[in-house]
């Protein structure tokens, strides 16, 4: 947290810098259609414009713009092209709340994110097998492999319990992806992610195991002990695991579960393995990159499989990446960028899994202006997405893989600061703020106990509020927890129709395989 | 508030006395299709049921579920007919998280809502003019009239300011609903709702008036003076107002505003005016009713227009009118199956609008357990309908007019208590519950300010809680605000495809329009 201040600070100073140059640092509107440069992607998004108009007084301005919303739905024409390409994005925590907030955050209540533009949505229910609200793992094993699993598992049916090291070996409990699905169809598969590339959503591309937290041989052993020897951590299996072994793309963070301590001073392995040596000497053309510099000059032409791992966590949050002048990671858009070409080398087409992983932890953090600002990331990196593929060949789907008890309330005028507070005040006469989580640590910034009151919550303002703000909770948590309703989906290209209703979340692969004609189901191809 | 603790002991003696008794309370799925017996309307809501199955546990379970939801999908013949009815369902306040907390409370998070097996989906944005996060007046205006308005107005554009008499006045700032679109083409319309008849949602069908709290003349007068000799309140419109005059259907409560205190006790009229007397002058086949007896012996044969006014306010809850033994209201489900049965005579077929309108009354009091209970009887009367009509010819919708600050956190085990604690405790070593609301007037309960620290939320919960139990909050406010993310949109029938996607709130009867080829704009018969 020390450093998220350090640098919020930083940037703070940065950006006034930049005001008082006459406003060098450019911002980029992300729902610009016709906006074609799309470099350099790491710089801030826009925070404030001219919200709502004088327009929308008049009857004219809604009749019309509703004219036009029905005459693109029926011009559409569904799309029943089998899918070549398939490209999952997944708003880790992204609830539809978080979508309304970064909106204004964007500029206004009228504007829409990039795929809020789809012309298919639906609803997808979270729970999963032992749990009402669900976590990243058990949910990634059911918007990747199909199938619903207890909380904490990853890439194993409900058979297996948290933790339960003799059920993860029986590899009758195994399930896989699409990912699977797509090349055992000839098609290549990649990740990409701003968390560790062995956390629990993408680790539902490639892993099976019992428990989302052995990434590394260390803490596997911890917890399995002598039944460790006939298991496999989930470094180890994205490297030569029967999945991991055949990914073309594997982007994002984590180094350090990769590396003894031997080879990296902040490696967790004790296991004396060097995992990126060893996928280095798997061949000649599999090639490693550890910053943003050498991935932006990776040659798809050369380049069979390609593994990058930018930080020896999770990458830092795109604030942070902003405000340090000697950031070395990429923006998600980047690594989608690059993910794409090398993809587009396989001529059968691609799977590509996407997540903006951040916006989860900073909610869990209750920082939501890094939420919303993380939502934007992802934003663009779909919107780069859409314009480097075509819509008659490569179907996109954007989803979440559950939500957080983050709410918008309040009643704030139009052009509001988002961050700010309601018009009204409480019955103790001091201000609310429009965002809030139920529960979370910033409980005990928020009550004053000493004074037997509420800390007026705008005395935590600063005139430029800190990127990593806490907002209101009402119950003291180290982290605030996930929401259980129900989060969106968006989808463009072939069979992007089928999306819309309401359904379980183990569909979502299941409905991108039939597009695609992969995997052992009914298929647009039958 | 102590009537409502009053019943709520009552109810609970009443069930306990059924358990004694066997069970004589019987239960009724709301999610099984093949359950025809529909009456008695009158009756309590599931409350627990085997939450999960074993079955969940196997991989087979989650695949063969998604194979059938993609034939489901397939096998879809889109209508494309002209719908000759529509029916718009208006759940007020029914966010996502209400929804998914309402599974649970019927039975368990794998079921779904009656409508949420409507085969398409869409999100609705409900910003207002304004304000970020909007109330009931503005949206009645948005997913009734077509056009966004300002906070507080109905029935006018945004031209009119809350509260201006004079721009009410200008008819050209005058925004009619496709309840009249309906009328012009011949059809008939009409209006259910468990609110007073005039209050913000219904009158969004019928009035234009710059402040949703002109519903009688007394009001209206204070706040125009001179001004108000040519303006209507609310109640008058309807009985007398271009659309009002014509609706065939107007059921719901609010008699106070329809009489002078010398015909009524409650009456708040002081024109010395009897609308409701004035109603049954007009003609012979116009049938007044204000209690469910005589509700539902009306004969549609003999009826051509249909008054109920069943409270001096708004209607009770459902849980309520269950624990009173001289309850003489009906249920949501019982004014619909006449509204529909009196609205059915007319072969032009006909645009109906029904409102579950407590569930955000209840909400603004955070009373949580309510809000499901009327979310579930909403979804009863959504069955009825669906089930009164076809799919070939009648368009219903189901949506909501905005969400509020209410989420489902926690990480309860599947098959809890959805109203109980989170599995974890606090950092202060309580626990907290799983449903909650970030603003409102339980803040005060849950936070002990002489002790300097947080009840224990379940000290306030009984073995058989209060039904009108208040969930916890981070702010004190009197009322509970709403919440401004995207609302559900779930259709069924004729054009139901087209309400996919992320859409203004506003286009929402257009569509419906569309559908129906009434209205201005383009339609299905173009």
């Amino acid at each position: 947290m020390r450093t998220i201040q350090f640098l919020a600070s930083l940037w703070l100073l940065l950006h006034l810098a930049a005001c008082v140059l006459g406003g060098a640092v450019p911002v980029q509107p992300v729902d610009d259609d016709d906006e074609e440069a799309m470099h350099p992607h790491l710089q801030s998004n826009p925070r404030t414009s001219e919200r709502g108009s004088k327009a929308e007084n008049t009857q004219d301005y809604w009749l019309s713009a509703s004219k036009e919303h029905i005459l693109e739905k029926l011009n559409f024409v569904r799309n029943t092209k089998r899918a070549k390409n398939i490209i999952l994005f997944l708003g880790d925590g992204m609830g539809l709340a978080t979508l309304a907030a970064a909106r204004s955050y964007l500029g206004g209540e009228e504007k829409k994110l990039y795929f809020e533009k789809f012309p298919f949505t639906g609803l997808s229910k979270t729970y999963c097998v032992d749990k009402i609200v669900p976590d990243s793992a058990s949910t990634s094993t059911s918007y990747l492999c199909g199938v619903k699993a207890n909380y904490g598992t990853i890439g194993v049916s409900a058979n297996v319990k948290r933790g339960d090291c003799q059920a993860m070996a029986d590899k009758s409990n195994h399930v896989f992806s699409v990912g699977k699905w797509a090349m055992d169809a000839g098609k290549a598969a990649g990740l990409v992610t701003t968390t560790r590339v062995t956390h629990a959503s993408p680790s539902g591309v490639y892993a099976h195991t019992a428990d989302r937290e052995w990434e590394n041989n260390a803490v596997l052993e911890e917890a399995c002990g002598d039944l460790a020897k006939d298991l496999d951590d989930i470094a180890v299996q994205l490297i030569h695991g029967e999945v991991g072994s055949k990914l073309k793309v594997m982007l994002g963070g984590g180094r350090r579960n990769f590396m003894d301590l031997e080879f990296y001073k902040n490696g967790r392995r004790t296991d004396g393995r060097n995992l990126v040596d060893e996928f280095e000497a798997m061949s000649d053309r599999n090639v490693y990159v550890k910053n943003r510099k050498k991935l932006l000059k990776v040659d798809p032409a050369t380049t069979d499989r390609l593994l990058g791992l930018f930080a020896k966590s999770h990458l830092h949050y795109h604030e942070e990446q902003l405000a340090d002048p000697e950031n070395t990671e990429p923006t998600l858009e980047e690594m989608t960028q690059k993910a794409i070409e090398v993809l587009q080398t396989e001529e059968n087409g691609y799977f590509l899994f996407v997540e903006g992983g951040k916006i989860d932890i900073s909610h869990h953090d209750t920082m939501a202006r890094i939420a919303l600002d993380e939502t934007a990331e992802l934003s663009k990196a779909v919107k780069l997405a859409r314009k480097m593929t075509s819509e008659e060949d490569t179907l996109i789907v954007v989803t979440s893989d559950h939500s957080h008890t983050f709410s918008l309330g309040g009643y704030q005028p139009r052009g509001s600061d988002i961050f700010g507070k309601a018009e009204s005040s409480g019955t103790d006469d001091k201000p609310y703020l429009a965002l809030s989580y139920a529960n979370g640590k910033s409980f005990e910034t928020y009550y004053d106990v000493m004074a037997h009151q509420r800390v007026d919550p705008t005395s935590l303002l600063a005139d430029n509020a800190d990127v990593a703000q806490l907002f209101p909770a009402t119950a003291p948590l180290e982290s605030e927890t996930h929401g259980g309703e129900d989060v969106g989906v968006f989808a463009s290209g072939p069979w992007a129709h089928i999306f819309t209703g309401v359904y379980e979340q183990n569909a979502i692969p299941h409905m991108l395989a039939f597009a695609a004609c992969v995997g052992d189901g009914q298929t647009a191809c039958d």
